[in-house]
């Protein structure tokens, strides 16, 4: 009998804020049945979150290929490791293994994922404005992405704070955006999320305090997690020494986000 | 031996965008334990989507208590079904029972949930702004929510569209708010998720064809179900006849939303 050539296939997965119990069913099942899992590694040779999320669900037989995504450092660095994992990516498919990668969060907001699907697309090609042309990618039968629980619906509730509804508007923005986008969001939408809070806390304090919005903002770190940390309580932060001068640097974590509802009034 | 009392616990779980699989894992466990679930009316008498996605999960013990949302009408006819809803509720979790609620997508982004949420809070008032003072809701030992997949996470993953990354900013807006709302947030934003499109598409095709926005907008209804339909050509599509004549009732859905990515350029 002749062999059947098997049709490999990506399977890049959300796995949500932190909680193993927080990805979905169709993740769960898929991450069983792997040939191969692509997954970050952690600081200090611990495991990383991702990889810590997914454990449980893996099968003994699945391979694990480790990578290192630079968070800081020059973009040429980082690009030289985007291109790497692509291309060892596009390898395992073509070689016709059932591959993961799996993308805290949703792969599709805020995700490193997205700078390797513009590589893996032949016709993906960054221009000098940063522009992406994608080809038509419906139903590419390499490819499937399972979204994930984003970590400001695991927040809203975990902190039993809504976010909009009916005809209010949200805007979602990193804090590393500069200060006259944080202002405009803070001031023309009715919720906001602020991503990436850690080193702009001072400023982020500033502008809510400036516009009254200190009590309709709840800031929580590490959510869904047994490290989970939430101050309901912005107001009595001095941003000098918040929220706990101690802990500090660990309590503002990469995973701290401020979420601000004008509705919703946090009473105390 | 003396009995002891149950403690009744309300769990509101988001159940995704419409496949059974893209709930997570958490709620299917909650699902196969409840003593009775409140699952919305669909239309005509058929299955709610809500309740069709959870079925499955179901144990043949749970009670299954329907009730209907008015989509439309005045606002002290919903009112009334909220204050009922919202009441049986209570009851049940005060009766020491273990309560299920399903919203689509996401049970704190634009959902009739929080109507409910309000009522329940002995403090929630609704204002004449608006304005809902909510008890602090740090971890109320009666409510459990669990967030759930967004309709825009699960279009951009099916769609192969990404949303905002490192400091682009995303809207999540729906189609019926003022046109001016609309439109400051097509010019603010690098990504806009417009939601609710139906009766509004004339209006939203003519913002995005002044913007020049049609060959960065991806449409979408009933995501990740057997109906599933993707427009990725809106500037072929005339509003007038869009996006087929014949179905257009059907095919804008309450569920189609359109996406759009300033840096991501669909070619075709």
């Amino acid at each position: 009998m002749s062999g059947k050539i098997k049709a490999g296939k990506l399977y890049v997965m959300g796995v949500g804020p932190g909680a193993s119990d927080l990805i979905t069913v169709r993740a769960a099942r898929i991450l069983s049945e792997l040939d191969v899992i692509y997954t970050p590694t952690g600081k200090k040779g611990i495991q990383s979150l991702a990889h810590s999320i997914v454990e449980e669900y893996l099968s003994p037989m699945t391979q694990v290929c480790t990578y290192h995504f630079l968070m800081k450092g020059e973009r040429t660095a980082k690009e030289a490791v985007w291109n790497e994992v692509a291309q060892a990516l596009k390898e395992e498919v073509a070689s016709g293994r059932k591959v993961g990668f799996i993308t805290l969060g949703d792969p599709m907001l805020f995700s490193t994922w997205v700078f390797l699907l513009e590589r893996m697309t032949s016709l993906g090609q960054i221009t000098s404005l940063g522009q992406v042309a994608a080809e038509q990618m419906k139903n590419p039968p390499w490819l499937e992405i399972v979204p994930g629980i984003t970590s400001f619906s695991a927040i809203a509730a975990a902190g039993v704070m809504p976010l909009a509804m009916e005809n209010q508007t949200l805007a979602v923005i990193s804090c590393m955006a500069p200060e006259t986008v944080l202002e405009q969001a803070l001031l023309n939408h009715d919720c906001i999320v602020l991503m990436k809070v850690y080193s702009r806390f001072a400023l982020i304090h500033e502008l809510l305090r400036r516009h009254n919005l200190l009590e309709h903002a709840l800031m929580m770190a590490d959510a869904t997690l047994p490290t989970e940390q939430c101050w309901r309580d912005l107001a009595a932060l001095s941003p000098d020494v918040s929220p706990n001068a101690a802990d500090r640097e660990q309590a503002l974590s990469y995973f701290s986000t401020i979420l601000i509802n004008k509705n919703w009034q946090l009473s105390r």
